[in-house]
């Protein structure tokens, strides 16, 4: 080997400790407010891996957590990989059932668990044989939760706050997050000591999130949600202060957060900031140290971008998934659109992004050909890159839909401007395949929607016998709505934006769009009671193609 | 494997020529100025490829330049590694002995050479056997040199603008650039893929030196100098215009590069700053485009940090080595230092800077132990990280001296202060070693090059019975001087600042200080005339410790 040392999250933790010492890892927590300094935390997590030593977790074991976003989850973020171990990070929203199809997925050897989910995880393991012979942490005070489990502080008090951190292999497994599909079982994907590394790295870059010793970041995005997009490393790499919002955050503790903290980047999905935006208009909040709100999971509307933008905050969005440990763009301007008007640099903005230095993409349409950019056709997304993982875990029938020659498919049906700037507009099971060509679900959506009287839509393919599948509209009318002449209106509208053939063949009356636990419309739902099949549908793509926030 | 694509120089070439396709690189050429785009690069980086297989180049192969810094240098920087070849850059400030002993090392297939380089190459190559079956293309027209070579245009004319760039592996050698010592042979280094990969992205992180599409990057630091601090590849994955200032530029030609491109950042040794300096006082130069200007090889003046401060540029000293690829640190001001006097910051700005994300390091004294961080002590600088070589090219001697536990011994020996800036104070071998202790030969030396009838000044410490080495001065007088008092001068001077034990034993006039090819202080020389011997002092490390400019 003529050389490259090996990528592991150590150097940053290393960096961190030394050179910002006295910076501080802010913290409410269930109890109050913490708040300790980047060389007491590298300490506790010195402290922390001794602990887990003790407990016998072995260079690979898996060592999860089941917690919100706090300082003792970041500790547990730094001390199992750089162990050798492996951070699995569970969603707690999930059905008990996933829960424990994961921890046994997984083979969790301990699980640390925030107290105010200690119920949950009481519910989930309660008589569960995939939870025998696993430890639990709670991260407080054990006692006071039903579960026969230790307390954080106590788990780790004495330990000698060195650990001689051991030189791991660039490929060794360093994470673990699995995706929650509305359908089938949750598939997990492992980030490596490298991926992690690089996409800290991609991250840092001005095209990504960069961060530096000036910023204080507080991720809103939960930490069980892919390592909280990476932000808990990439702070670190970059001697960021940090702020961790603790359980259930809402508008007024991150408004107050903001304040008293002085954040200047914070991250979340757009439910987050239109919350705080609407908490800003009854109060008085200053936002003068924010400068950038990274906005993902679904897409940022306009009207947000201004509002920042008229208290001097840059809304960057961002575009990712599980499998990319998650970012792939950024909604930065680019230089040579810094001359347009400003409708068109939000429209810009708008839009998923730029793809980060580092990866590569394709944009393949049903023919198997590469789409123009031109910001009209469209086709599936395809990401190649080294924070980018090769397969599930133990799924090789996943493995085999999803990977194609190096490429990740990522179920996204996306088209691309002229810029570069990708824009999503369906996910490639909803798509509508009429006459070999296609049709976006999501715009038709968003045109029906745009009329005053439709309180939701959505829109399906369903079977063809000649064109394969043809568009069905489903509209939720309001309660003023005239049910006799609505359909036609909205069918005027769309006639008068679309070419014939994207026209639906029918737009059908419901009282609601059904959802998803996570508050989604559920097509796949809909799809079964309209065709009474869902065979013909069933996607093979991943649910949650950008990190999200339920 | 879970995951983690490799990571090669292709995605950086990949995003410029799609997301920038628009955007200039220029040149100043041997025949005038040359301007394409990133997509007519990216073009005729697949042309050269296709031309190089033609010619026989294979996976692992050596394609070397011999070049200043120009377009179609440029061009080769991807094309051969990208291609799975390696890009080996030869200095052809070396004498010929080194560049036939590097040709034939590195098993050179094709050299590419500047026009104005062609009577150096063809000097080096007469009767040598180490050319033969050494293809040879002139970045010109080779009919005007004396070469038996292909002229570059000619010789990618008519190939295919397509080229299926391959998956390469993490370490495949992608790069190999020689360390030229003092002392014996040059020594190789060779890059992969994966450290050119983590070198650039490290540089793109705010610690480093970020580059983005609203910089117009010139590269002043030559190609052959460790790919000019690997700027080139840094800037085409930040999609930055470039701007190659072509064969010895003076400082005219950088002031107008500069002012009619509108750099924003430039890099190179203090002796160019200090030209253009110097021009600017001649003559009326509208730097307001310049941003930043990166300063490394040897200490940046706190004169001309000042200087550009004084115009809005900030001056970014940097330290690496040819051994790293080459970057490690650079003096960003900590943000805790934003309220510092003015004179303290610059203080820090004029340190070696803090270490990127990435690497890490430690510094060990003559005990073996771990120095303190007070700014005082000092020891031997060890760094570790993705980009930094394991060993040199078949070279297993130079390896057991310059490598220990995965540290590469870096042989600078610096103090660390409180806030983490390295401070070199020494080299290694120049470090005087005197009853247990060291003493700096470079502090001295700069303390009597204080004295004004002092025209050049040097300490080497000779060997001594009781106390290993003593140092001793070696003065060149000014023209003025009175050499019945300047020793005593001297001495009371250092006697101010120094303990006894620092103070030379003897302060020497000489006439002038020996000087290596380069225009170095060459200790070496003064110890073999001192001493009769130089033994006692033969160091081990490589002498450029710093990418550097002749």
């Amino acid at each position: 080997m003529p050389g490259g040392h090996t990528q592991t999250l150590r150097p940053f933790l290393w960096r961190a400790s030394k050179l910002y010492e006295d910076t501080e890892i802010v913290s409410r927590n269930h109890d109050g407010m913490s708040r300790r300094t980047y060389g007491e935390y590298a300490d506790r997590v010195a402290q922390l891996a001794n602990a887990l030593d003790d407990l016998g977790i072995e260079d690979g074991d898996r060592v999860a957590t089941f917690c919100w976003n706090t300082d003792r989850h970041f500790e547990v973020y730094f001390a199992a990989p750089s162990m050798g171990g492996q951070l699995h990070t569970i969603n707690p929203l999930l059905p008990d059932e996933h829960i424990r199809y994961i921890v046994e997925n997984a083979d969790d050897q301990v699980i640390f668990v925030d107290p105010s989910l200690a119920e949950k995880m009481a519910g989930a393991a309660e008589g569960a044989e995939e939870f025998e012979g696993v430890d639990l942490v709670v991260m407080g005070d054990a006692d006071a939760t039903p579960l026969d489990a230790a307390s954080y502080e106590s788990f780790i008090e004495g330990y000698d706050t060195d650990y001689d951190w051991p030189d791991l292999p660039d490929d060794q497994p360093a994470g673990m997050c699995y995706t929650s599909g509305t359908t089938g079982k949750p598939k997990g994907v492992e980030y490596t000591q490298s991926m992690l590394w690089s996409h800290t790295m991609m991250s840092l870059s001005p095209q990504g999130i960069p961060m530096a010793d000036d910023d204080v970041v507080m991720p809103v995005v939960p930490m069980f949600h892919v390592n909280a997009w990476g932000m808990p490393f990439t702070a670190t790499a970059g001697g960021s202060k940090q702020v961790f919002p603790g359980p259930s955050p809402d508008p007024a503790d991150i408004a107050s957060l903001i304040e008293e903290e002085g954040v200047t980047l914070t991250a979340g999905v757009p439910t987050v900031w239109l919350g705080l935006m609407e908490y800003c208009k009854e109060n008085d909040v200053d936002l003068s140290t924010l400068d950038r709100v990274i906005v993902g999971g679904s897409a940022a509307p306009k009207s947000m971008i201004r509002w920042f933008d008229d208290r001097g905050v840059e809304v960057l969005h961002a575009w990712g998934m599980t499998e990319m440990a998650p970012i792939g763009s950024v909604s930065h301007l680019k230089s040579d659109l810094e001359g347009a008007d400003y409708d068109t640099q939000v429209e810009k903005r708008g839009k998923q992004g730029i793809m980060v230095p580092g990866i590569e993409f394709r944009v393949i349409d049903e023919d198997g050909e590469e789409i123009a950019w031109d910001g009209e056709e469209f086709g599936e997304l395809h990401v190649r890159g080294p924070s980018i993982t090769k397969e599930y875990f133990k799924r090789p029938d996943a493995n085999e839909e999803d990977f194609e020659d190096g490429w990740l498919k990522t179920g996204d049906v996306v088209s691309v401007d002229e810029d570069g700037y990708i824009k999503i507009v369906d996910r490639a099971k909803d798509v509508i395949k009429s006459g070999g060509e296609w049709i976006s679900s999501v715009e038709l959506e968003n045109a029906i929607m745009a009329h005053d009287d439709v309180q939701e839509a959505t829109v399906i393919g369903v079977p063809h016998e000649k064109w394969q599948e043809r568009p069905v509209a489903f509209v939720v009318p309001t309660a003023d709505a005239d049910r006799d002449t609505l359909d036609e209106e909205v069918m005027d509208m769309l006639r008068d934006e679309y070419p014939k053939w994207w026209l639906p063949d029918a737009v059908e009356y419901i009282d609601e769009v059904p959802k998803t636990a996570t508050g989604k419309f559920s097509k796949k739902d809909l799809r079964e009671q309209y065709t009474g099949s869902m065979e013909l549908h069933e996607g093979s793509v991943p649910e949650d193609a950008a990190p999200e926030q339920d």
